[in-house]
């Protein structure tokens, strides 16, 4: 039996310290509320990792002790150190999962793993998302029906600003009028990334059980294989005679 | 722990029947190699089934118990019952997984799930393969090296005429100055589809290691999963008020 | 300077003979619209063709003459005979554009080519589809702001049962709850197609103009090119010793 | 009748001042040869720009006035100051095509707008190189035959540590045993880039007939289009009453 996958769960964890609503709603902070549920399943061992942390607490032995990463940060992108943005671009190329939630679409590690803007649009209303199955057979739609809905959340809508996803699990229909592809996978390197959309900080979205379903999937997909190590740029013989 | 994935090895079994040098190098047939070397593997349960059969052996409740299939056909593909194509077509889209090897590139089934022609170039100048892992990242490769070699195959070349697949895992150098996008995954409604060019009748291709290692990873890669029913083709009530 | 685009817009023509609402909207006939705005633009060349005139309309000279093919469908696709659908499936991948109109989705040539039910979600209500372009730099988004509406159309949502397109241009939003990819590219053979949703038979669709600009832009991004010929399928002599 | 398309071809010029070999093949430089041969088309309007100039002769003004950049560097990368890589990479965004030729694979602006290593396979043994077309369809391959050969060259090979292509045209079978995706096709943002594989400094590639079709194709494929501007990354009004 293959032994459990290694999650860190890292949050920018200052919505939760400023903002009363938030903080009442996710009292051991977003990071919290997920590895809490992560715990519940036998199949996960989940950390945690904050920004206030030395290192941001992902130091080197961390990343390397991380089958999967995942990432929510709103406020403070920018105070996300350079090296510690490598750090985590370089482990994920060579296999770690990073799973990017809600507003981390404009976080530092996505915004340089995908290489465009990473914009959107977005609205504060408090409106109704229904998310729709466009991919029956992805196995992040595992015991989903043809859609969910989250009675309250921040609109995302296109152009969302991503290089053409490897695969599009979700699309989004919000009462306002638009639409976003929320479960997007891309490979990069020999790292698998999930963006998955739900999940601002004043809605309780992270105990919905769908979304729970969703990113317990998509870290199963992200965890990485034992595909082969390439040892790339180095000058090479010839494999045959020319 | 999940159950077994059950496999149903499917092949045409004429080349076995009247060339003595394929029955020498395949006395159980191909498909009796190829359930041979998944029935040591604890993971898979692996049944046969061949041409002369009735039904081919591909009645409604074999399909119906088989996570995955496997087609290995050649000199008889026209031979295939069109009722038992539209049946194997059917259960692909409903999940079943779908191995297609070789010279089934030509099979009804295959042809019938890509749309296109499935024509290529070929040569049977038993000549040098070298497979090389263009995605080092997907589960099809795990346990491969950057590259493996089988001595003497067929040669196919591109142009393949295929739809782009989903995700192209290997891509084939032949000595004869050829290239072919040798292990392809493609996606049709809730199943999964892969081709795999190795497998020529008159070498021993499938008692190689790294062969074998590639189909145990298809295989686990295209067993079906739970994503949802979709119950498609009939009027919906709206979900919101027009 | 290149010539002018030679189309052939195919229409069934059923509902215009038979429900006086259509041919109110349509009285020439929803392929004489289509040629009609065509016909307005120095780039195009249009003719019709339709279900009851001999072989459809739609011989190999017609065929052959034919740089893309427009194809509306609905009451009658199994009166379509399968040479014709055969025919239109071989030319298409030998080059000749293919651009599939809404209820189209379930029409022989197009089903044939993807190799899927096509099938979807579907709903006659009148309501309005807003559609978003999801890639603002794919040429068929040419002219076009970042979504237009659609004040009253038949409902089309996912789950859409086709092959991952090879490029998602635009995603509908409708205000019953749900989304639908409506434009969609697809590469098969040497030959291009576009899916695109709008249209059905009792609303003015192919009057409003940016229907028609998409329908252009997808026209000329369809329009065959001089890539080469593959003569594949027959056995090659090495290109090397080997 | 549109106008010229404008193109820039960018050098880091460093080979052609310090190696007679190089110097002796392109007295004009790389970049002089290339804009030499679009010249001669009546579709381009060819400048050039090289590393040694002020802001390495891409001002914004020289950018917004180019539709498609082209990009040879090798020796000098770390060279290019990041403040050009950031506006090169947001005109990408903002449409300009951008073709990446050879060792520009590890350039700044190409290595960001991929997000990954872009590392791969080399060997310098001036062996013989057939680029196979896999795409026919693809307006790149306009004009090519089923493949083209280049006597001497330098090799590429598998892996190449890219996101996967958005469209893979041409496949390289190299003598010494190597394969390689050699004209690969991205969508990122409103821009589209092509990533070409030929051109060793020691070798007269960029004089051969093939090569520069499949350049002037690249650079129509990538002049920019009059897709939406999105506007992205502000607060939206909801389009619908909620």
């Amino acid at each position: 039996m293959p032994g459990k996958i290694r999650v860190t769960v890292w949050n920018e964890n200052r919505h939760e310290k400023t903002d009363p609503r938030v903080a009442k709603i996710y009292p051991r902070g977003i990071h919290g509320a997920i590895a809490g549920f992560l715990e519940e399943d036998q199949g996960f061992e989940a950390k945690t990792a904050t920004l206030d942390e030395p290192q941001h607490g992902l130091s080197d032995s961390v990343l390397a002790a991380s089958d999967v990463l995942i990432w929510w940060g709103h406020l403070a992108h920018a105070e996300v150190r350079d090296e510690v943005v490598e750090r985590v671009q370089r482990r994920v190329l060579d296999g770690m999962g990073l799973i990017v939630l809600h507003s981390a679409h404009m976080s530092k590690p996505f915004v340089r793993l995908m290489g465009t803007s990473c914009l959107l649009r977005w609205r504060e209303a408090g409106e109704k998302e229904r998310l729709w199955v466009v991919e029956p057979g992805n196995p992040i739609a595992d015991g989903l029906g043809p859609y969910f809905e989250i009675p309250r959340e921040e609109m995302y809508g296109e152009r969302f600003d991503i290089p053409v996803p490897d695969a599009t699990v979700l699309i989004s229909w919000f009462a306002g009028g638009n639409v976003f592809r929320s479960g997007c996978c891309f490979l990069r390197g020999r790292g698998r990334i999930f963006y998955f959309r739900p999940g601002h900080e004043t809605f309780p979205t992270y105990y919905q059980k769908e979304v729970q379903i969703v990113m317990k999937n998509a870290i199963r997909w992200a965890a990485p294989g034992v595909g082969p190590e390439m040892h790339l740029g180095q000058s090479e013989e010839p494999l045959e005679k020319i």
